[in-house]
């Protein structure tokens, strides 16, 4: 059997992880995408720290790109929200090619962006390929917290929080945090129409989904994460001082038809020196339950497990496929087409 | 479509949570069976403290109770080893009744019991219908681990640490567990020929298996736990006094064929005032992955789990089915014969 093609779309800080996780799981990165200058043109093994050169052009022309390297998958980090990037996915499905992206919403955009989704929906099983949004959603938010509601009788309620450091994930993610705006700049922006809905929204409608529970009523809440000393940023090289505007909460609420109520209470900002992503759940009902997985590596976490679906992708059914049809994520300890259903690679 | 009919085979302390817990899942509970005289003839519900009959009464004569009564699913809860209670899970399967039960070694007997687990598979696949071991293990020492290692890339070892409450499980237990023995009735006991494999090797056994790792060899260690003050049980009410062997903690070591080293130490022992159960993973690669749940009420999710299986361990295929092949555990809102399979309970 051949080895799983891939190309990254988005060569960014995620990819770059990305990159050497794949090489080291016997994948065949075939292509890259980038539009920023400063990295068309170089090599990927050298853009993503390897040691070595992939011969991998990182390249501006996505359509050309996915025209001449036809890859199995492809790894998807560009942009969180479905509006931006339902362009981008389409294009890769109609070049034959499988997607796991990073994209937040897309972890569950049935109740966000229904008609982008189910015009990539019908467009990925017109062309036989999946859709999947992924990343640290994956076993932290989703697998093990349904998993742990499973131990109940009855649940009340299900509680989470979870921090991650804007830091971690590149300039674009530090933009759509509001890093370094005053707090009126951040009021200002949080209150204009054009905001678009919260990714707790998305994390909830998929927790609800695993367990067969129907959305009643949704809340979101927004507040700023203010530093309370100088902050300096080593993604943007900049330092933010005390007062500004470093990340903000999302909390979302869901009160399911079943009368189970969510809660979801992310915070993303720029850390402040000892910080370290928190992840804990808590279960009210017959019996209570908790989980705990501080101190995560989210950053490492994130890539690690976009990596890890790649098997589960190729071999799911086509189609807009979100996070809870797919089989429990697993390890794997063999090169990666070990784990494709046969023929599809043929 | 008509309600689940089930029985309980073990009327204790597990089989009365159960029977409470059916109860509120829409479950028709169909008979009940025990050996001891003081509860064969009194009403299952009185004897769970329902607070009501269900007109089942507790019977000593376990083919009777299931020839007669004719159970889609049999609960079941005696002992802990496959050749104590191969009969009783064969009586089960010829009366055509899948089976869930309580017994740790059935959690993966494919190691330890690899006959008989085979005998009782063949015979499962003959009368079409499931036997599966379940309990705590399910998604405490499973599932949530199993997630929680799909999120690496590398894994180097996994550990994990999980005390329970010996006296929450009742008399029999109390029994296994080698409570208010000497230091040197308990040097004996385990030294003995006939002790049987340790649980810790089913769970590393179904840990390894579903992530695909190969066992290579195992190491399994006893020390005891002695009381360092007088601890009262409450489930055979008496006091063993200071210097008592209360528990025992097994520590189970698995390398397997990939260089991942798993090591389970399990400590079932009766609780001094203030312990909680305790349930904690580590995962050593990359990244480092930590899992805790404590506290753990590991008398009820041992209830609880156990019943929420039910719809799966009906809808799996037949034969001895072990808990890394059916899907991931789940929480369900309704009841329970909403999720069985159409045409299952027709």
């Amino acid at each position: 059997m051949r080895r799983i093609r891939a190309v990254v779309y988005g060569a960014g800080s995620m990819g770059s992880i990305a990159t050497r996780l794949m090489t080291d799981k016997g994948i065949e990165i075939v292509g890259a995408i980038a539009r920023n200058p400063s990295k068309v043109g170089r090599d990927l093994g050298e853009f993503a720290g390897l040691g070595h050169r992939l011969n991998v052009p990182i390249e501006a022309d996505a359509a050309h790109v996915l025209a001449t390297s036809r890859p199995d998958v492809v790894l998807h980090a560009t942009r969180s929200f479905l509006p931006e990037i339902q362009e981008q996915l389409a294009l890769c499905v109609r070049n034959g090619a499988n997607v796991v992206t990073l994209s937040e919403e897309s972890l569950y955009p049935w109740y966000t962006s229904p008609i982008i989704a189910a015009e990539l929906h019908t467009l990925a099983k017109q062309h036989g390929v999946t859709i999947t949004g992924g990343g640290h959603q994956d076993a932290f938010w989703l697998g093990m917290v349904s998993t742990l509601m499973g131990a109940a009788h009855r649940i009340d309620s299900v509680y989470g929080k979870c921090t991650c450091n804007a830091d971690d994930y590149g300039a674009d993610i530090i933009q759509d945090n509001h890093v370094g705006e005053t707090l009126e700049q951040f009021q200002k922006s949080i209150s204009s129409e054009s905001r678009p809905p919260t990714f707790g929204r998305n994390l909830l409608g998929v927790l609800a989904q695993a367990s067969g529970l129907r959305p009643k009523e949704w809340k979101s809440e927004v507040s700023p994460v203010v530093a309370d000393d100088d902050r300096p940023s080593q993604s943007i090289g900049v330092t933010f001082p005390k007062g500004t505007v470093v990340g903000f909460s999302d909390i979302d609420v869901l009160h399911t038809f079943e009368g189970i109520t969510f809660t979801f209470e992310m915070s993303g900002y720029v850390y402040g020196s000892g910080e370290s992503d928190v992840n804990k759940w808590v279960v009210r009902g017959e019996p209570d339950l908790y989980l705990d997985n501080t101190p995560v590596h989210g950053r490492t976490t994130t890539c690690t497990q976009w990596v890890n679906r790649i098997p589960d992708v190729i071999n799911a059914p086509a189609g807009f496929v979100t996070l809870d049809q797919l089989p429990p994520l697993r390890y794997r300890p063999g090169p990666f087409h070990n784990y494709v259903s046969v023929g599809t690679l043929a």
